[in-house]
């Protein structure tokens, strides 16, 4: 079986590239199914139910989200409803929304964890023992777990790939909105990549206008960060084959699409 | 002419990684300078002069460093002797050592230049002004200026990358110790990638003992962060090739090598 | 000469107590000039020019910023030409507005300074070279000089205290909106208050719903943090006698006034 | 009955004053219990096993720490035989020692806990759940319940003490080594004070050699924190009367012992 993840949907720019391109990437990989990162797919702030519905639509089997999970309100009012719109699983009790959701393939099923980090970030209930948890939990179900590690720090992105090593299928980072280069399958049958980057207009800074960004850091002034309109856009995320009845992987390749990285159907 | 330029190198397994691969890599490539970060090359933490005066013998041109450069309290000794020993630029007025170098290649000169970001670490001068003022200098000398911008955030990463765009001919990422996968020339002609990545142990978290990083994100308490002598090494940088006349790049390659990235020579 | 400083004035309810109790204090202390902070005096985020100028009307000669300086966006519209109004002056190069502002008394001058931390706060520029080069030059008009240095630190703070001991005549801390027990004269009669302490809603957090603030701890979700209405008022401050030949502080007294500690006129 | 409690010991000078004073703080106010913050005991850094037996010996009855819990390698040898010592309940499930002790008092008992606070400090379980969780169980034994809360930021700290007010019988803020000024009794009766203060040299920052500090902040170069020598010390904490039956505070008194506020016996 295979996984393809797609990493943080930024805006219109980012919902029209998994638009355009996730047809492409299924005909091309076929992917048992699809993950998406939706945390910045409204606006650059949070997600919207239409917008999870598109994201349906056009082919992915579950949403994750992240540190902007909250910033559109909406969130609220269909999240608990949203069977396949999985929010951080250790933000604290009481939390709307779920922290896991299972996909089912035929006779197997793929479950489907979001966690968030606590460096550089806010301090919520510890990742590493809801992880614990969880995946003690998925197991009585199925061997073949996924988690977005939605952090910022790369030391607690490796932690969390080593923590699960030889208990998850596939560990992809998120947040940093940059891809990077150490895809790799660790000991037991982990895949692991510590960030599989954003999907969004490529010319910008993560996504947004770069000229606020630049006026943010050398002004300290307050701006309003935008998504941008300039240039073209690009796709990130990875792809993952595993053996759906030990949950191993057995590859990791990971995607990337823009104007020096064309897309070959 | 080109510059190779390899990524926060850790302890005796990073600096191994350099005596063994350096001239490989100068065989292969035949960069023109070689330029090694090496705030992390004594045992992790800092640098000494014998370690400096080896990344010269065994081909290395310049030496930057970062917010681990006075971990090993010797540097305070030989830095301000050191001639290509190049340590954050925006480090507070009066601090030893300085933060730009010029290396003569024939009739041309190539300044490097460290600067380190703010976002998440600790509150230095701001690097973008600094970099302003280092830049106008430089110049006035050399239209071929490396950038070592050591920092934490993606964000601030590429807002330098696109400040110095066109301004410099390559602006390489460090700290993070994984590399990414965004290489790129910026318009302008400026190479850019978020981070170079990591030269050391591949199997530890940042290159460090798993088992202490783990144990400190699963208790809190006290541990002993040691290179770790597990598993095999990795060498992460990149390479750029640029105009040496106009100071553009035209070509950024980035350079793993590890168990999972061969190194064909 | 006395100089009167008024702590962070939160809202309504803190803007209610100055003009209710600053007319009472003059006439019970009698100082030479009042200062006001205003950072959060429109609504707990910055300032208006209707509310400066009341600060002003109701018998303060000059109104101090911080963190929250810009938050209300009219601020742009008239700093540049509101005389008192004095924002951290360690902001980065080209922003608007001053750091420093001179009050005139009679024969006398008394130099009024902004700064701003950087321990927990955004990274600036330095505030004690900032605080050098401000009082160098405001020693050249007087020897009485007053700074509001808004930090969250007490390390910081007290560092900033003992740094201008025998060069400031008073260096009071604000921002973390509540009063400490410290207040003493320094040796080379600085008098100095790691924390004035908040003017504003006595039973809120800091001077915010307290549902709102627990919610947000408890929780991380998005929460509207108002100006509570619930329970008294209270303004907290401090009143400094100094030697106006001499710069040199005699005296500080802490100014509190709540339901705990009514007011004697 | 009434609880004494004395704030952030530093070192020998602090371990001097509370030799010296307790004894005549006890012959004036006959606390029923006296509670110590000993988490700087030991050069300002942690606490060993003689320092602990120590202040029992001077007249204390528990010991609480915070986030020098660890510094002193040796805790970890004592910690899980010492009864009357308490560290910060919500420290990561497993974490040696306990968050809570109960003082036998004839007939009645108080309950100690410690907990600590997660703004700017590191991320560790939820204060509130955890002290929810505490107080339900020591609410079955006494309704003599004192919480010492370790944080940085006053917004939690008033969080903490508002969300315990009628839960709790004194909560006492230490960590910023500051005393604040804002010693109350909440509605349900609950004795709070922000920050109690730190006891050792009156003249450091924070405790801590003033050179040392300021360099740091200058200059970012390593230093060396000592506990200064230069000056006289003080004494800072508080004090709370309180009904045992009820467990209602009735008065809480702030004490403060230095040059500036003798002792009068
Ligand atoms: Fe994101
Ligand atoms: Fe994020
Ligand atoms: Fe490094
Ligand atoms: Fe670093
Ligand atoms: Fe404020
Ligand atoms: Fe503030
Ligand atoms: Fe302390
Ligand atoms: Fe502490």
């Amino acid at each position: 079986m295979k996984i393809l993840f797609i990493g943080d949907v930024v805006g219109s720019p980012g919902r029209d590239m998994v638009k355009e391109y996730l047809p492409k990437l299924k005909e091309k990989y076929r992917p048992t199914v699809t993950v998406i990162n939706g945390e910045n797919a409204a606006g650059g702030k949070g997600i919207t139910e239409k917008i999870y519905r598109q994201f349906l639509e056009w082919g992915g089997q579950a949403v994750t989200l992240g540190n902007h999970a909250w910033d559109n309100r909406e969130v609220f009012s269909f999240i608990d409803q949203a069977k396949y719109l999985v929010r951080p699983a250790n933000f604290p009790e009481g939390t709307p929304g779920s922290g896991i959701a299972y996909l089912k393939v035929n006779e197997d099923e793929i479950a489907v964890i979001n966690l968030q980090g606590r460096a550089f970030l806010p301090a919520i209930d510890c990742p590493f023992r809801k992880a614990d948890e969880l995946i003690e939990e998925a197991s009585k179900r199925t061997p073949n777990i996924f988690v977005d590690f939605h952090a910022e720090a790369t030391s607690e992105k490796l932690a969390m790939g080593w923590y699960l090593a030889g208990r998850a299928t596939f560990v992809a980072g998120t947040h940093t909105h940059v891809q990077t280069a150490d895809a790799r399958i660790l000991p037991g049958g982990t895949a692991y990549i510590t960030d599989a980057g954003m999907t969004g207009p490529y010319d910008g800074i993560l996504g947004v206008n770069r000229d606020a960004v630049l006026k943010r850091f050398l002004t300290s002034l307050p701006v309003r960060f935008e998504i941008t309109e300039e240039g073209g856009n690009q796709l990130s995320g990875a792809l993952v084959e595993f053996n759906n009845k030990t949950g191993r992987a057995q590859k990791i390749q990971p995607i990337l699409i823009n104007n020096d990285h064309p897309f070959f159907g």
